[in-house]
């Protein structure tokens, strides 16, 4: 009998995931019934929007329960099938939780081409990064070429495509990272105009001098002070995405909302909060507009994968929050 | 020769404008040049906007200058022209300033008919309130027949218009407002599903009660706390319309921003800032079918006028802060 090792939520988080809000459980691993698939789970995504699954409450999808296994997408094999769609051997992406197996009826799994781009791909440009980036940037910030577009978080998994398509769309781009390493790449890999460095540089003064003519859209993944730092360089008829808020995320003290967001009327301007899940259906459309992408060289990504195993899901998670991920943050099993 | 007095801004207030932040200067009437008009001004406008005039900083127009006629609003008579487009005995709307004569040179200057409503409708409904509930409504708000649509500032001058504008469209409307008489002009008389006065209820539980389905388009005149309360009641897909903030105008310090503006995130929702005169080329449609709408008598109003002539200009505009006002606020000179 083969064991699936799992990482179970044991206690709501207050501020940062410790430890000790995680259990580790063995089980058997368990047998598909009809129209259900097994998949052996090779990589487990690590996403900042998984801490806001962890809480109570009312949000955009239901939180994790305490004592389940907690929710992750991933790829892996089908090991074992009574799905008519999926045969064994076939690689595949979906929601199948932090655990080394997974019993899915299938619903929302795909599919993946290996021989196109690695596994590990549909994480991140070809996943839900990727298709947040797309969708965000291009549906809710229809930028147009020649218009400035910043994007905090710049080099994660998100933001990277999202610097990247901004540049494909003719805008002039400025990344915002965290460290000289994180800056470079966005200019010289993501081919941002510009990049600035929250952690050492004044961003306000930064976005002046980066943004003569004010910001037209910002892809906001961080919230907090960039945020306000952005309100504040608005362009008339500015979009703001409101993609994420990672600097919020483990406040124990409720999150601060932009003291400036008169701005927003200022210069008749928009922020518009996105759930990728709300373009399921179109994502057939965008995977194929960015393998074109992929295909000619424009568009490109960086991975950060950690060989620890399962056991090590919980102080890889945080490297999230702490800054310390270069790419789209992905644990192998 | 006649004089004309004036109001000119003294100060930059801290908080509510007092007296001394006021001066009041008389000149001779000015003639027209070529190309300008002479109006003698019969009411002058009061608007929540003017205190975000009298400040300094970048806005989406210019501040009034320290020694300046305070900008305003105003309806009189042309009682001499050098414009070929304006004839003595014409009556007139446009930004004549808190002063009892304006000459102009007509920009921005319109012709009323004063056979189909009295002066001062242009003021109000048929003037820059009205223009702001038609386009942040309709424009922005895109309310769809059955959705719940909740107005702050109900029976102001722009939220009268817009809960009457939403009942046209279909929609449920749910205003809020101060006081029990207030409300009972929201049912009675603008014909509001439900009214929430903001003084004795708590205004979370009472959007709970009056908004099952959640509150699709926030028309915002207030800001501060009934924002929150709104952005904590949001359906999916809402839309804000940020006109305006009341409550923080007079803020000593920054103005709050709404701290559970996750809400957004969470709703995919949206905030938009709005400002009227970015439809100015559009007024003529608009006022077109606001005026078959008075003729339908679908479309009534309320006004609030101060007999008090130029000297109870200061007292007059704090009538808005302290929510005193009942209807649209005019000075009659």
């Amino acid at each position: 009998m083969t064991t699936n090792r799992q990482v179970r939520l044991a206690a709501r988080p207050m501020g940062l995931p410790k430890r000790t809000d995680w259990n580790f459980t063995e089980e058997a691993v368990g047998q598909p019934a009809d129209g259900q698939i097994l998949v052996k789970v090779s990589h487990i995504s690590l996403d900042p929007a998984m801490r806001g699954w962890m809480n109570e409450g009312k949000s955009y999808i239901a939180p994790v329960e305490i004592g389940a296994v907690m929710r992750a997408g991933g790829v892996g094999e089908v090991i074992a099938s009574k799905h008519p769609g999926f045969a064994v051997g076939d690689p595949v992406g979906g929601n199948f939780g932090v655990q080394q197996y997974a019993v899915s009826d299938a619903k929302g799994v795909r599919k993946v081409d290996t021989g196109f781009a690695p596994l590990t791909t549909y994480l991140g440009v070809l996943g839900m990064p990727g298709m947040t980036a797309y969708f965000g940037l291009l549906d809710i910030g229809k930028p147009q070429a020649g218009e400035t577009v910043v994007v905090s978080g710049a080099t994660g998994a998100v933001g990277a495509v999202v610097c990247q398509i901004a540049k494909i769309k003719g805008c002039r781009v400025v990344g915002i990272a965290g460290g000289p390493d994180k800056c470079k790449y966005a200019i010289d890999t993501l081919h941002c105009d510009a990049a600035i460095d929250y952690k050492s540089e004044d961003v306000k003064a930064s976005l002046k001098k980066h943004c003569p003519d004010g910001i037209h859209v910002y892809f906001d993944n961080v919230g907090g002070e960039i945020l306000e730092a952005c309100l504040a360089r608005l362009a008339l008829h500015a979009r703001i995405i409101f993609c994420g808020a990672i600097s919020q995320y483990n406040n124990t003290t409720p999150p601060r909302g932009p003291a400036n967001y008169f701005s927003l009327l200022v210069n008749r301007a928009s922020i518009t909060g996105m759930v990728v899940f709300d373009y399921a259906a179109r994502y057939g459309e965008a995977a194929k507009e960015m393998a074109g992408w992929i295909a000619a060289g424009k568009l490109v990504h960086k991975e950060d994968v950690v060989m620890g195993g399962i056991d090590a899901f919980p102080e890889t998670l945080l490297k999230l929050f702490k800054g310390e991920n270069f790419g789209k943050l992905v644990l192998a099993l």
